[in-house]
């Protein structure tokens, strides 16, 4: 008997026929004999409303409180869910974050787990009953309120709920079939991936891979979680995200791939600093300047001082949502830095490719340059770690980019990947 | 500085206008110096929406989950209502049933408070905050379930709050101005009563009066907290429903009128069953068939024996809802009873006229049957407190006899009585 966690996004339990959709397939998994705990989004667009409920009552709702209207959002659907599976002969009891003993940080919108106290849904189980939980919500003991871990909530709740539990595995219910090599919208030869390390999925979230949560990978990986996405529309088996815990489901003899897959995103600006002093500490002194926005940085790039002004160009990119209060803050900060000129560019696009064989294999970054030059694609920035090479490009490029990566690393597929609607958050 | 507690229903939280309208009524009261603490309903239809949704996922939802499901009403509208008054400038936080320390049996669908336990409500007054309490909803330490507190449970909460917090009266508002002498919609000549004592506004809700729930008049009596039953659309003082306790507001020297009110309502169906033996013991068996039902009997009638056959007929009222059990209950059990016919019959009327003023007044009952039998009002069976005194009627000459009754016990207005759309519940 295993015990599995299974967690099902918002477009999969949109309305009463998706409900029973997944209802049908949570109790396929029960009475095969597995212990079953799901976690579950609210329905739909049901956060959205509750968003422009809250904006039509109030310019600025309170984060206390709009947490407290947010997580009415799950209380629906789990409930909904469970009644449904009632329905259908089998055992279901539901449980709010709280219950379920998600313990968070008191920071409203965005709360941390600081622990996992799953006592009442360990006894749900003992009992025979399957276990819904409400995803995204927690509890924070400190000021004993409602509170939701934000972006990628309902992941991480499904995550820490297999690890508190020692689960098997973590399902991750989504609208695609899995891991693709990129996103099949862009690429139509994208491939779906079978099994892929969560320091290769770490990498490919961080550059913009949309079907699982950087924090939940995190999360995985640190307490050695085997995830897999699958669809909840079809029955394929879909990718399972190993830890170096779990191991590669086809053992330890597989060997890494060079290259695993291809993200992008459009959402960076490029910030540049132009004429800065060449002396020692100047860089620092100017990211100390960005760190107090609490900014993202991502990509710095320093240009080597012109010999005749000793002067140089120092660039990074932020988040567009960012970029007005890191410019804000330097243009502050202009006399003390020094600098001459300062441009901000949100028409650029990240692309990085990603594989852990990377480390044991050498020209991956010729191969990458070659080909972006040959298909008359400029790289404005690099970027590297042991397992992937990120680059700038203009945004307009990003999907040519990628197709041409996707193609020069081997990865296209024989045939058209099938795309379904929706976006499975 | 008195501590207010203000009940508002779903009609009065409908929409973000009237969220925001009722926001301003709760500051006001704030800022005129009061401690306030609210008492609110799921907004406008939200409640059987959430019903609908149940009824397509499973035909018979598990009573747990319904109440998971049905308390996420009251948690949007109280959340928003807090965010909305925090909006205006004045502190506020939101607490559900379980938080306000609302604690019940463990009874799905219709717990029963059996214990307040409000230290946090006490604890957000003390901090000048207005506390915002989802009505309806509570929490049993039993099973460590959430569970609603069925018809009438918003109302219910708002005085058991009171009760429980010592406040100083406990004011309930609705889409009426008050209680009035009868329904203005049957009656355009009805009054608005300014005080009405809780035994006289008890016998009108259980004589079907809408504007306040029988429960929660009771455990205002019992607790002595004086309700205020007003309108949130116009800023009138409504009624007081004092009780022993509290006193008349006007002093103890007012003299109770003789007739108060008329309440009526159609929705009980009377049994008949003829042909009973006349026999001692008779009657206690046939109200053990029917007790066993669980019905909830109210007028009894017992025909006088015909001499020559020594049987008799025996009547009582039961709610519509209630006549099939009943009726198959006295049907299995017509061998042992011994009667020969057995009659149902649901177009009937039940109208009573409610006054404290009736213990010392004579000739109410002569007055009563004088006016209905000059309007060609038969009547069918009668039923008489302390301080009512119900007749059954047919049911289409019900609104008729309403009319006759305010008009002959002296109860007609002047003027017209301006009738708000909504039901306020």
């Amino acid at each position: 008997m295993a015990l599995i966690v299974q967690k099902f996004g918002g477009s999969s339990v949109a309305d009463a026929e998706s409900i029973k959709r997944v209802a049908k397939r949570i109790v396929e998994t029960r009475r095969t004999g597995n212990e079953v705990v799901v976690v579950v989004s609210a329905m739909g667009d049901t956060t959205d409303e509750l968003m422009d409920l809250a904006a039509d009552c109030t310019p600025i709702p309170a984060p206390r409180e709009l947490d407290m209207l947010l997580t009415a959002g799950e209380r629906i659907s789990m409930a909904l869910l469970a009644m449904t599976i009632k329905g259908m002969g089998v055992e279901a009891l539901s449980f709010t974050g709280s219950q379920a003993g998600m313990i968070t940080t008191p920071d409203h919108g965005s709360a941390k787990i600081v622990d996992v106290t799953p006592g009442r849904v360990r006894e749900a189980l003992d009992e025979g009953a399957v276990a819904i939980v409400a995803g995204f919500q927690g509890f924070s003991r400190d000021s004993r309120d409602i509170t939701t871990l934000g972006r990628g909530g309902s992941d991480t709740t499904a995550v820490a709920l297999a690890a508190a539990l020692n689960a098997d595995r973590c399902e991750i219910y989504t609208d695609v079939d899995g891991v693709f090599t990129t996103d099949p919208r862009v690429a139509p030869l994208a491939k779906k991936i079978d099994a892929i390390s969560s320091e290769e999925m770490l990498e490919l979230a961080a550059s913009g891979a949309k079907v699982l949560h950087l924090r939940a990978v995190e999360y995985a990986r640190r307490h050695g979680v085997e995830l897999h996405v699958r669809s909840s529309f079809s029955g394929e088996p879909g990718t399972v995200v190993y830890t170096p815990k779990t191991g590669h489901p086809k053992g330890d003899l597989v060997e890494d791939s060079v290259i695993t897959g291809v993200a992008a995103e459009a959402s960076e600006a490029k910030i540049t600093v132009g004429g800065v002093p060449d002396i020692p500490g100047k860089a620092a002194q100017i990211f100390e300047v960005v760190a107090k926005t609490d900014a993202n940085i991502d990509i710095i790039v320093q240009n080597i001082s012109a010999a005749d002004t000793n002067r140089t160009d120092i660039s990074f990119t932020v988040p567009m949502g960012e970029g007005r209060k890191v410019t804000e803050a330097l243009e502050a900060a202009r006399e003390s830095l020094g600098y001459e000129t300062l441009l901000y560019d949100d028409q650029i696009a990240k692309i990085a490719v990603v594989g852990a064989g990377m480390r044991t294999s050498s020209g991956v970054s010729a191969q990458l340059f070659r080909a972006l030059y040959e298909a008359g694609i400029n790289i404005e920035m690099i970027s590297t770690s042991e397992i992937r090479i990120s680059v700038v490009t203009r945004a307009d490029l990003m999907e040519k980019a990628v197709r041409v990566l996707h193609t020069a690393f081997g990865l296209d597929a024989d045939e058209t990947a099938t795309v379904y609607a929706g976006t499975g958050r």
